[in-house]
């Protein structure tokens, strides 16, 4: 039995060469991204990975799931008077500001207090029709009592999160609270659900589709994670990269009994660089 | 129909008087407190509660939703060699300190900060056992993934809710985040599904029940909602007192469609003491 695992199988999943990661780039017009562990790993981005999406973004389309809250606003025509309040980091707040929209909160409310005195109301802005929720290692009771009083008084307020995973690993050797603590949170305090825009909803491809006519099957999603990433971006039809930066490890890909296999996997992102500019 | 609601049916509240408080702490042998809007609001101890709460303990027994969680991992013969990990307030760490339990967290870890550095180890106390869950103000992400490795990596950790209120009125003028918005950011990082130990559990019932062999029909609910306290202590079977300085008016009480009535009312928890202590 122990040869079988020795054989190639005919699907296994290839490392990616310069021979066949030009036949993956002709076959596909944008690229999905998954961030933690492919883009940036806790607050550290991936080495390379800023010329290597500039290099991507100058022949064919990439978005990463940061961009997913913005483009849904944008997709359901959420006002430009209107505002967005953001439990999560600055990414989401750069990209509402690209997508044209006002952001407020994230980072620059992490110092701040509620204090529960008589007869001293807690302001929020009136004006603002949706609240984005994603990982935010500042979290704190000021941005969670912010949020739950645009959603439960501001009427017709959005409630939406960028993911609702568990766990991360910010750091190389432990996990630690995902954006599904912080959403977690805002459902206990709210009684409501958050409309999920990134995996695993499908959210972006049907945007895709729908804006650009791409084919999910000229998608190639890039993500470091077997059980979400990539059985994910399968599932949707696209084509899979795994990247060794993040959750799995190319023993365990390659361990016997695993049944998830990405088409593609290198060991970074930046490796596509080198790739797209060897000869 | 007007005529109707100027009637008093049968089973109307009755405010409580120096009279029938007398046939009330006679047929009672237990007094359970709702804490948020009946001890205290807020940050502020509702006038004259300390007072109130030693005379009737002088006389009776009493036990507020803060003693519950000590009392689940006394009951549960929980080992005094493990440790208990705290998010939420001093109250906690008092009631585990009385039971002979080690607390740990709590408002000290309020201005901790989790790194996301490269090899830094998120150190975390593997004799921790339990780990208690209530409203915490000063909630943050290190005491989520304190809670979180706990939970998740100490074999047999318990993961304990104080209740799962969404909101409370910590303020005259507004409601605000709740234990069940903390609760439910650990059910999020830990794909766990806590034990409730206060309300709408039973358990401090069933306890009181075990333990003194106290019926619940001798035992009264004393709170300041009728969705929650009030129909929750009638559902257990207890008398039900409900006090105006929470959520519930007087003119919600006595509204004609109003199907919670609890069987006495009072402005004040307070008010017990002055009619204990009136001729």
């Amino acid at each position: 039995m122990k040869s079988s695992s020795e054989d190639t199988p005919p699907m296994a999943p290839q490392l990616l060469s310069s021979r066949n990661f030009k036949s993956l780039f002709d076959s596909v017009d944008t690229f999905l991204f998954d961030c933690d562990g492919v883009i940036w790993k806790g607050e550290k981005l991936i080495d390379g990975v800023a010329q290597t999406l500039d290099l991507i973004r100058s022949k064919d389309e990439i978005f990463s799931s940061s961009f997913a809250a913005a483009m849904y606003l944008k997709v359901n025509n959420f006002h430009k008077d209107k505002k967005v309040y953001v439990i999560g980091g600055e990414g989401i707040l750069e990209e509402l500001q690209i997508a044209g929209f006002t952001g407020l909160g994230g980072p620059e409310d992490g110092e701040k207090r509620a204090q529960w005195k008589s007869n001293s109301l807690f302001e929020h802005d009136k004006s603002v029709g949706a609240v984005v929720v994603g990982l935010d290692p500042n979290i704190n009771y000021y941005k969670l009592q912010y949020g739950t009083l645009c959603v439960r008084e501001n009427p017709g307020c959005l409630f939406i999160a960028t993911n609702r995973d568990a766990v991360g690993h910010m750091t190389d050797l432990q996990e630690w609270p995902g954006a599904g603590c912080m959403v977690a949170a805002m459902c206990g305090s709210t009684e409501r659900e958050p409309i999920v825009v990134g995996k695993p909803s499908t959210f972006m491809m049907d945007f895709l589709l729908q804006k650009f006519g791409t084919e999910t099957s000229r998608m190639c999603m890039v993500g470091d994670r077997l059980d979400t990433d990539i059985l994910f971006g399968q599932n949707a039809g696209c084509k899979t990269l795994l990247v060794l930066t993040g959750v799995t490890s190319e023993s365990n890909l390659l361990k016997e009994g695993n049944e998830i296999e990405p088409d593609y996997y290198t060991s970074t992102v930046s490796d596509m660089m080198k790739l797209m500019e060897s000869p």
